[in-house]
């Protein structure tokens, strides 16, 4: 993997950047929509191209783990293989969602032992198994294996666990260059800051990550539940001590207001559900703001989607027809729901990039925040 | 609407025509996918273009009446701007629904009473009614009002049914003539042949449907749970009375194999929601066979869904990647199915064209019947 900084606004920590991976070029700030499963949810990987224009997609290992199951996707020769997405992909190492989505856990320094969400079954998560799961995989950029500490998050608690995020980045790191990628190309592999909203701890943590010297970085244990403020001054925080010349990956973050502050903040890589859940529930991100496509009050309005769309099919369908579909639970609204929503996302991120180049982000961005989160 | 012939099987009554509408060209023998609610089911309108060739969809007047209502299509200026579809449209006339779906009815001489399926709210469908409906929600071609017999059925009930179903026709015709479209464009109405399994009231209806002289005929009340024995002798029946140069339609039909058998018989044009809804449930249609794709033998099956396929979706991903998607309940595993199967179908209307246009259909059909119902 290699970055390379194309510009720097003059008045925010906001840059534009190039990743090269061995499955093509992401231009920074980037959005990486989520395929939990491996496939996004209710997008066609051909609409991630024209309608969206992904650069990269996001993966979970502890999905894909359990279903369809390493040696699955091992066989096929990868994930991107399996799912025929040739663009590059990022894995987070499942450590999000063994303490949120499983049954029953238990953390202790060796690893973590949990069961399945899906039928019980008992599984033991390591670093090291985790390294070896995600080179399987075989996404281009892979997370070290943490704990994401919840909110709120006692200080000792958060001492504790940061220590140990440490200890398992070393073991993560010590595996990771032990072995190489199964499929010919390369991966590189990001470790994360935790550290709660201590600002001691996520100093303390970005300096040991920052030490580490890997290709990226990423910032997790944000956006669970915590104040915005708080989010934004972990952020900036961390960002100013994570090196200049690496991609910084502020995980699961979030609204299109997150996003824009997080970029003005230094961050180049974000990831989040909310386009795509929301979307299934009927909330769409457009242009001049936020819409409940299900209220009664677009019944009969004709005029698109969103006007100012760079998607054509959010120019062509009106929020009648959408509407509609949503109303009577039909996949195709969700569908174009989904749609509707990340290609807001890759647009709000493609015209930060041009306005960081022009040297125009601040006064944009200040409009664009009120804007886009303005109730319809 | 125009119907030209162009070319006539030499073993069967097979035909190859053309319908020309004013929203464009129909071939035929042609299936239409059903739009229930005004979109098909998971598939875009860009999909139905480009990977299904989809020429005509069908749209129900019964679900579109109450939902999103008559009032808003009406508003839009009628589906095709309501939906952005700008191929021609069918809509059968609710006949079906009033029977099948709703929760209480009345049939009476002057109409039928129902209850609403989604809300119990009280409707009243009179064949004019039914006309200035399907005048409003704008389709190309539209349906007369009958009342689709259940099977079994008794004579008696049969012989009434049937007369009312007349009677209507001819409300139907009177008020069809009397008003014309909304929309500028022209509209044509089919009548539709009853009289269950019965071989003299199927040919008394056929007489009295070919003597109303509309642009094309359809049969309905197959399909409805005969044998396929009883279905293929009433159609024969009824087709060899049907004029000849008159588009005809056999309505709610059927697998690949009824479609073939259908064809040969001398039907021009069908629908059904078996391709859509099977998809919904895992079941493939393929150019080898049938494909149940939750099953735990496709799980490292690495071969694509169908290798032969002309679309070129279903020879980019394979059983595998589909069978996760479908087994995680991931929309999209509908999505892909759902595409697969009427890009099946419309293949094989396509193929049947050129082979009855070559001479070679009745060897083909053979060979086709056989393959496209094994079990894989």
């Amino acid at each position: 993997m290699k970055f390379s900084l194309e510009a720097q606004d003059p008045n925010t920590k906001a840059r534009a950047g190039r990743i090269t991976t061995d499955h093509g070029e992401i231009e920074t700030p980037i959005f990486m929509p989520v395929g939990t499963l491996g496939a996004v949810k209710a997008v066609h990987m051909h609409e991630l191209k024209t309608f969206i224009d992904a650069q990269i997609i996001l993966g979970n290992t502890y999905h894909l783990y359990l279903r369809p199951g390493t040696d699955v996707i091992e066989k096929a020769g990868g994930l991107h293989k399996f799912n025929s997405w040739d663009r590059p992909i990022l894995t987070d190492s499942g450590g999000y969602q063994v303490y949120s989505l499983s049954a029953i856990r238990k953390i202790k320094e060796e690893g973590a032992e949990f069961r399945s969400h899906i039928d019980g079954s008992k599984h033991f998560f390591t670093p090291e198994f985790v390294m070896d799961v995600q080179r399987k995989i075989g996404a281009d950029i892979i997370m070290a294996f943490d704990e994401c500490t919840p909110y709120p998050c006692d200080y000792k608690y958060a001492v504790n666990s940061m220590g140990m995020t440490h200890r398992w980045l070393e073991r993560c790191v010590k595996r990771f260059k032990e072995t190489e990628s199964p499929y010919g190309y390369s991966q590189t592999l990001f470790p994360i800051v935790q550290g709660s909203v201590y600002r001691d701890l996520r100093k303390q943590s970005a300096e040991f990550i920052a030490s580490m010297d890997m290709e990226g970085n990423a910032i997790g244990g944000l956006s669970v539940g915590e104040p915005d403020a708080d989010m934004y001054e972990m952020t900036e925080l961390v960002c100013d001590i994570l090196p200049k010349e690496k991609p910084r990956y502020l995980m699961g973050v979030g609204t299109p207001a997150n996003i824009l502050e997080g970029i003005a903040l230094g961050v180049d890589m974000f990831d989040c559900v909310m386009p795509t859940r929301n979307a299934r529930n009927g909330m769409l991100f457009t242009q001049s703001g936020i819409i409940n496509i299900k209220n009664e009050k677009w019944r009969s309005d004709f005029s698109p989607i969103d006007p100012d769309s760079d998607c054509e099919m959010m120019r062509t369908h009106t929020k009648a027809f959408l509407r509609h579909l949503v109303h009577e639970n039909e996949m195709l609204g969700a569908q174009i729901s989904s749609i509707n929503n990340l290609s807001l996302y890759l647009w709000l991120v493609r015209q930060a990039r041009k306005k960081i180049k022009e040297g125009t982000f601040t006064p944009w961005k200040k409009e664009m925040v009120v804007k886009l989160m303005t109730r319809l």
